[in-house]
């Protein structure tokens, strides 16, 4: 019988699945982004025929971009150069650390880097990423520590008339531990789902990190999805393969936050937890943030913890449901309930900013006690993922 | 105090985040790939500047391509057409039931469609796929069903000395249950990992809709990392981002057969199963086929069902672990023992298709009992998703 693998180029077609073909076929076998000892990274792409090659991502300044709303904030530019080989190149400056986002421009065509497979989606846009450790950024990298797992499951939800998706860390030993834990509740924002905080937000690495560290609990960490005509992500529920798109205002007219219950429910009936007000906590981005405002104030004695970032706050006009039309009484009945926390957290340059600082003036009026903290930048999943970092430790303690 | 959401345009700012501030500035709100109901399919790319823009992928009628083996079966292109407005287009014939993947060729450079948010790795490639419904590829699909879940977790494995990423899908039920349930460990193929069958096999899918049309039993499937320099997948395990490649020959050297019994002892600790060889059964594809041929015989009265999808045989030559010692030995001990199916599927055009028929004939020479199926097509995910869906349903009869 034939040795299949004496050849090398025998053992290169072992390889061949129908995409990976492809890939041979056509790659250059290029490294990049290639991050060096020194923090600086080196972005390659083969493209021989094209006139101008740029990279755009958040590890360059932001520039201004004119919007109908006027100058905001837009992600900056740099060109790569060409070789003899058709190869384009540009080594960046040292960068602090963190998790970045880049694309491509070939002549103009935002792409991809065919040579980085990581990408993240937000919303319909898959974008790659890349880590810079040290500091805060080690929180978003696997380490050799104990792991928590991940689980998608299926949860029924009367209030929604649906099987609806959910993602589930539990953390390190849950499985073999008779141990009951607390929640942590963990809402996305606008556009998107239950894959946003454990992609986008890396709070499977973060909660492990923390918990290995001695700074947080174990706790069990339930990120839904709050879109309510959707069962699952796109390409994991029902409605199958489709292109995503923002879904206000029907995910912002008190009907998510109205079933919240069957969640708690759920979560209290499948989980080893501690149900009740002092193990729960509930957090948000943008609209999950808007969320957590409401679900907070309409289960008023029911969440010992609150976390808004860069959170939506007041419900649109014409968002007549239930849970919207006592606003000020049920939140005076959750600052008479009590409670250990409610953690502001907006950056500086935020949309949101202003109507954060309008909320924040509300609850001085009425005397509610809150933590704020203002960070640098703005409207961002960078500024999300240490909004986490920071919020988790303060809770069960 | 104002509210945010009453103008268009400050709904749309609310949603922006950092990634998707860059779509909406950028992105023209194309729909790509359009499935229409007669199963043609509509691909869009905005590139006004642009000369050629043209799309490759596993719908299109393969061409010849050369290599250093000789003319090999390549994707097929076909060429769009550019409107006054930028946007290129072009409309397939209608498509039979798939799951296709593309990506676009703009003037030569090879991009994913940046429309379409989904996106499958194999090995350091991400590609753009969907889904023409209908006959098979309705199993591909996420039904109005019951589900199961699917957990990744970590192992602990004494013979790879080093705690591992694995995935698992308990079928629906399975939290609720006390019943006991049979295990089907699938092994992915070179390049691969626990995320492979998940992902670009549509395992959860798949097994979701076989057990509710009562066509598999409810079972559980392992996933696991074949290999063994790996802790976890690319981007998931402690190696943290990094662009994979083939790791042959370090993948089947003996290593990772010798310490399967890990993952056994893992998942019989670990979940409520039928600890029993009459409930287990063992497949995988390419790699995972040889994988699975090696590990069934070193263990000899463990599996009574093995699946070799697209399988590699042979041992290489420099591979002297123990594991391949004495080959044909174990291979009779393990007929001698018996089993209820050794199931062989391969495509006519697989370059492995030779190497498996020798096999056969020496199965054969030694009456050692097997069913053997014989498909159309190659080294593809299209033949091991087809073979899964042919192979689950056989098990625990």
């Amino acid at each position: 019988m034939k040795n299949l693998f004496l050849f090398p180029v025998a053992l290169l077609a072992f390889c061949l699945t129908g995409f990976a073909q492809e890939a041979l076929f056509n790659a250059q076998q290029l490294i990049s982004p290639e991050v060096h000892e020194d923090k600086t990274v080196t972005f390659r792409l083969f493209a021989p025929d094209a006139d101008v090659v740029e990279v755009t991502g958040d590890f360059l300044p932001t520039v201004k971009v004119e919007t109908p709303r006027g100058p905001m904030d837009g992600p900056g530019k740099a060109k790569l150069t060409k070789d003899d080989n058709g190869v384009w190149s540009l080594t960046t400056e040292s960068l602090g650390p963190e998790l970045y986002n880049y694309s491509f421009l070939v002549d103009g065509f935002k792409t991809t880097d065919p040579n980085n497979p990581f990408l993240i989606r937000d919303v319909a846009t898959a974008t790659n990423v890349f880590i810079i450790d040290g500091g805060h950024a080690d929180l978003f990298k696997t380490n050799d520590i104990a792991h928590g797992s991940v689980t998608r499951r299926w949860y029924d939800s009367p209030g929604l008339d649906m099987d609806r998706r959910i993602t589930i860390y539990t953390p390190p030993g849950y499985e073999k531990s008779a141990e009951t834990y607390p929640v942590l509740y963990l809402l996305h924002g606008a556009g998107g789902d239950e894959e946003a905080w454990i992609n986008l937000g890396r709070t499977a690495q973060i909660m492990d990190n923390l918990i290995a560290q001695g700074k947080a609990k174990p706790m069990i960490v339930v990120m839904p999805n709050g879109n309510v005509i959707q069962d699952g992500a796109p390409g994991e529920g029902s409605k199958n393969f489709y292109k995503p798109t923002f879904m206000i205002p029907n995910t912002m007219d008190g009907t998510y936050e109205g079933a919240f219950g069957d969640i708690i429910k759920f979560v209290e009936n499948n989980y080893r937890v501690k149900a009740d007000k002092a193990h729960r906590a509930i957090a948000g981005l943008s609209m999950g943030g808007y969320h957590t405002l409401h679900i907070s104030r309409y289960y008023p004695n029911t969440f010992d913890y609150m976390g808004l970032f860069s959170a939506a706050i007041m419900p649109r006009e014409d968002a007549t449901g239930k849970v919207y039309s006592n606003f000020d009484e049920t939140l005076q009945t959750q600052m008479d309930n009590g409670y250990e926390l409610y953690w502001i957290a907006i950056g500086k340059t935020d949309f949101l900013y202003e109507a954060n600082t309008e909320y924040r003036a509300k609850l001085d009026a009425m005397n509610m006690p809150y933590e704020y903290v203002e960070s640098e930048g703005g409207h961002t999943w960078r500024n999300w993922r240490v909004y986490l970092s920071q919020f988790a430790p303060m809770l069960f303690q």
